[in-house]
């Protein structure tokens, strides 16, 4: 996709049609309006300062009578590497993105967010392409206790704010064995636990399986339940802060893995991601979307931006020559409503901040309106998928031999 | 959506872009190149005398060592009720479906079409909106021994032509009850067998829960196999024709409902719908994509088109006064490859006929190399989903009262 990278985003290029056609490709592609959000001064002066794209989008949902609406703000931040190159010492590389992490979560406090993620790995070069392993299993480190965790603690307790943090994780009780894992931090610079990537790819330059195990910490969906911070929060900020029930499901090529965070109950779940390449991009507004319709909440889909270079040619298995850049990521993070409403998507090509504003009533609203929860048959499918799984499988086949025609 | 009944259609309008915008917003949207197919003079003059849109599309596939191509067309038809009213008599409405559902598979067969499907319910007015009982049963007719199936069982065998015929099934043996359901018969005029829809919609105005129960047909994979068969066409249409293992999937709300068709070996399934709404349109081009990406076939989704008035008064549910018009159904019908390219859509607002031809190899070449299927961990979500279904069902939550602040 190298002939393309300059292209900015399919919303801009789609604002060049008439208006109303642009009205009615919008709304065929994005669904619903989505209303435009507050967002301080203070906000959108240090974004153009840091030169981070800020984008904005409510997403509708009626009142009801018996619960008060569940408003949150996410913000899904997307990033290239600091214009440092790959082999920067690994301090220093990291040391370098917590500054840069620190503006992002700085801009996003200023707009209000109650939730931050970032990208899959945020805090390295995307190396599986490599399939080196040194220095890049360097940069693992503890999920609980590591300094990525610790230096966002702080932010989370300053700002109020929930905090995922995907990243490579060491486990020293476990053999020293490697993750690919969302940290959570709450708002109040607590652990609450962690997400390992369940589904580990097996595509392309993502050689994430030479690397890292098949998570297994399940699909928790975790609770962060507001109490005095929510009001200090209330008074700060005159917006009305919750924060939900939040999944992070690394795997969106799996709608199995999708299912059952909704059926753990989640409101919104955040899929980061390492997304790059042509094959890629075309799954990229299908998948994620797919999953917050089938499963009735909202869906965040956080991506990497830009090239990588390496130091080392490398192969990827394609039989092309071989070569220092990484895939193209191409950013285009956005989230989708439960009732399949998206944003417009953060650039293809530059650092960004979408800070998205969501009652999460909705999720109920739309189950209640669709009913899919009411139609799903999961027990025959339980059934099935136990029976597909073993070895005396035999798939439902009818056949025929053809006569032969006259 | 009234207000743009009129729009054509998604493609049309971005073709207004500068060619280069046109060209990179394609490949986002739609993915891979695809090629221009051949189809006869005649395909053609017909579908124009008929005023039927035709349009084809071809997807690429590489050639492999051990493995000859499985090329298959597939026609997909979708059509407004032939212009008479909703209120003509059973026997004379069915009669003008078959006249125009004769064109339409001759058009079709012209154009070397294998396999042909027509939308949901495809001979009577979706009429499920109005509630009401009389005479809409009266449509029901046997799976193997109606009218339709014996009218289509001819053509079938005249044209060598595998078809897919949807429609609201009497079963007398049980009790006199009613399904929806897609009855397939095979390229030399066999009732092959029957898919009824295994969930059964809860919303708007689809009111299907109020005649048809949920389809306990299972997910049938249908194999046609040409022995003679294939060598007298290959030598009339000079085409080598295949017709795979197909798969009917009505619920594409339903990530379940898609993936058990792929755990079967589908190698090509069939959206029967009858799909209108605004609220409905956003999700038309992600669902059966997604399933066609998640799985690893090809997805076939085909639409109804137009407006159906009633006589008489109905209401929606929806708060709204009583009215005598359906939703606005959308057509668009469409067909994606399993790495996610798709066709052009067909018209919003007009009968059309699309032709995709496609090499069935695709589909484990993608697997092959995207290996979603070796890291499914079915046994995982077969225990989950099992758990899910049981009273005693606890979420895996993680939760952390929250301290206060200082």
């Amino acid at each position: 996709m190298s002939e393309i990278k300059e292209f900015e985003s399919i919303d801009g290029a789609l604002r060049q049609l008439p208006k109303d056609d642009y009205d009615r490709v919008r709304k065929i592609l994005y669904g619903n309006e989505t209303h435009d959000i507050e967002v301080c001064e203070e906000s959108k002066e240090l974004a153009s300062k840091y030169n981070i794209e800020l984008i904005t989008c409510g997403f509708n949902c009626r009142d009801e009578q018996l619960r008060s609406p569940k408003v949150v703000r996410v913000g899904l931040f997307q990033h290239k590497l600091v214009p440092f190159p790959t082999s920067t010492p690994i301090q220093e590389m990291k040391y370098a993105l917590f500054k840069f992490a620190n503006k992002a979560v700085r801009i996003a406090a200023r707009g209000g967010v109650n939730i931050f993620c970032f990208p899959e790995l945020w805090n390295m070069p995307y190396a599986f392409c490599t399939r080196e392993k040194t220095p890049w299993c360097e940069y693992a480190e503890s999920a609980q206790f590591g300094p990525t965790t610790k230096m966002l603690q702080e932010l989370a307790q300053i700002h109020n704010m929930v905090i995922i943090s995907p990243i490579l994780e060491r486990d020293e009780v476990h053999n020293d064995s490697i993750w690919n894992t969302a940290v959570v931090i709450d708002n109040h610079g607590d652990y609450l636990g962690k997400q390992r990537k369940n589904h580990i790819p097996k595509a392309g330059d993502v050689n994430e399986a030479i690397y890292c195990s098949e998570g297994n910490s399940g699909h928790p969906v975790f609770e962060v339940t507001p109490t005095l911070g929510y009001s200090l929060n209330f008074i700060r900020n005159n917006l009305q802060t919750e924060y939900g029930k939040l999944g992070i499901c690394y795997s969106r090529h799996h709608p199995l893995n999708s299912l059952v965070f909704g059926l753990n109950g989640a409101e919104i779940v955040f899929n980061p991601a390492a997304a790059g390449g042509a094959a890629n991009e075309p799954l990229w507004s299908i998948e994620s979307r797919g999953a917050a319709i089938a499963n009735g909440y909202f869906a965040c889909a956080v991506n990497r931006v830009g090239t990588e270079i390496f130091e080392n040619d490398f192969t990827s298995g394609d039989g092309k020559s071989p070569h220092r850049d990484s895939e193209y990521y191409f950013g285009s993070s956005y989230v989708t409503a439960p009732n399949g409403t998206r944003s417009p998507g953060l650039s293809r090509t530059k650092n960004g901040l979408l800070i998205a504003e969501m009652d999460l009533n909705l999720c109920r609203q739309v189950k209640d309106q669709w009913g899919f929860q009411m139609s799903h048959r999961l027990d025959l499918y339980a059934e099935l998928l136990s029976r597909a799984t073993r070895s005396d499988f035999t798939p439902q086949i009818v056949r025929k031999a053809c006569k032969q025609l006259n």
